[in-house]
């Protein structure tokens, strides 16, 4: 059974979407639930200023106060050097910077160009390179840019390329708004995973038009061994109010395990605790497993059946 | 561009599922909109006792009265020599049968042993082989039984080489519950499309736990050309009532013509539709593409980064 990796995104990709504030002990529990499933990764908060994300204004309380499990690596979005500084000061494992690579949705979401937020990012790369930290590069929009449309597979390897230079750890590939297709997401994977040995690569999808799930087949094809997902689907899409965002952590391994890989995650656990998130969001998840039970929850045979049954 | 057939079932699998009765007048409309959008095939209704199902009990008026597209071909579900007949007389060009590869879901479903539905099905296509009517059989848990779980591949196999050894036309492989999963699809329909290719074969997925585009794409590269889907995701699972139940034609030919296939139909035709079923209906649809748009509708550029662009 070939091993991957799950990287849980919903206590900071998800947490930061809810119109309703987590309470910090709430989100501090739920870590402390994920860390027993099995996940390689959990991304638990974000280090960016508190009237940006007051979402997240808790980052320090919740990374200082939840109980580590040494198999997982905990890990946390920095925007800038600021927030490495505060991530660094709470014993991270890895930090995960981000940028866009469209110069549209760079500016829409950073403000800044594409080339000041690379310059802000090597500053941060600089100072951590040489510690215990790891580092991670979140790259947004490589498969379409919902304001810009294609991006070319020659630029997303050029940053790819640029970090790989400084020496970050890992590089995420995200399908920030669901563009991804399947075999645009085979031929650049396979093309990254093969000119970027060195580098741990990561598959992140939204299920916006229903691909994730399609999307994960091919990059698995690619030889994508890192996936990003998040618990109950939590984490949505700004430019799609109605829609699905991040794929659903519980349908991913569902799948996943079914095609014999082995994902390390419990899933009976991690259903389990999907299950309280409803109540603690204050809204419905997006769970397809959830809704419908795993392929292995069988119905019993009615009554009538039994008889026929008996009566041949 | 390789050319696929996409076949629409949401006018029969679609709105025998629904508790509205849908008005003579409003199915024959919209299967005449359908007509125009560069469907293989339309499933149009069933031929089944008006007593069991209701909601089709209008049967001959919408297959009399429809206005036949000559590119389309107008297949009915049948379910035994009585319904063969009356499908007959209204002149449909295929009648397509069911039966199911699972004792119990058969016993459940049609209330009656394999072997007595088969005895029954042998004697239809018997009558109708010799005949212009084409006749295709559809057998169902193929990819899993919800109450007895898995079935072997070889069962399977032995259920379409009787079908075959009788005439038919074609074969769908049916995840009536949505327990299918990527390599299970791709092992299955490479095996059949080997093994019996004088039969046009079809995969007729349900999205109940996500993975129904994940089948696809190793559906596809198994050598399927045929695929049934639902507008809207009409249909639901009678096993899990909160659940998604067929997959959604236009995700699914959202994605399809993303890959580069030639599906013939006008996705924005069927968006169009799919839009009209709501109201119809009195519920929402189950539509990702409805929902988000599909790939390539862009957003408009907000004003401050248009600024941030012009102070560069």
């Amino acid at each position: 059974m070939k091993k991957l990796f799950i990287q849980e995104v919903a206590p900071r990709d998800g947490f930061q979407n809810e119109a309703r504030f987590i309470d910090t002990e709430d989100k501090i529990a739920f870590v402390d639930q994920l860390s027993l499933c099995g996940y390689a990764k959990i991304e638990v908060t974000s280090f960016t200023s508190p009237r940006a994300i007051p979402a997240l204004k808790d980052a320090e309380a919740v990374m200082h106060r939840l109980h580590r499990n040494p198999d997982v690596v905990y890990t946390v979005l920095v925007p800038n050097m600021r927030g490495a500084e505060r991530a660094m000061s709470c014993g991270v494992d890895e930090i995960n910077l981000v940028m866009s690579v469209s110069e549209t949705h760079n500016l829409s979401n950073l403000r800044m160009s594409r080339e000041r937020s690379f310059e802000q990012l090597a500053a941060v790369i600089e100072e951590v390179r040489n510690t215990d930290t790891a580092i991670n590069v979140s790259l947004s929009t490589v498969f379409g840019c919902p304001m810009q449309g294609d991006i070319e597979q020659s630029d997303v390897l050029g940053w790819i390329d640029r970090f790989a230079q400084l020496g970050v750890n890992g590089v995420t590939l995200c399908d920030t708004t669901g563009m991804a297709y399947p075999t645009q997401v085979g031929s650049l994977f396979s093309t990254v995973i093969e000119r970027f040995s060195g580098l741990q690569i990561t598959a992140h999808f939204h299920n916006t038009r229903g691909m994730a799930l399609a999307n994960t087949v091919t990059a698995l094809q690619a030889g994508v061994e890192r996936f990003d997902s998040s618990l109950g689907g939590l984490g949505g899409c700004p430019y799609a109010p109605g829609a699905s965002g991040n794929v659903t952590t519980e349908d991913l391994v569902h799948m996943l395990e079914l095609m014999g890989y082995d994902t390390g995650v419990d899933l009976a656990a991690i259903l389990a605790i999907s299950r309280t998130l409803a109540p603690l969001i204050g809204h419905d998840v997006n769970s397809q497993t959830l809704a419908a039970g795993t392929r292995m929850s069988l119905h019993p045979v009615p009554e009538y059946v039994q008889q026929l049954q008996h009566s041949q």
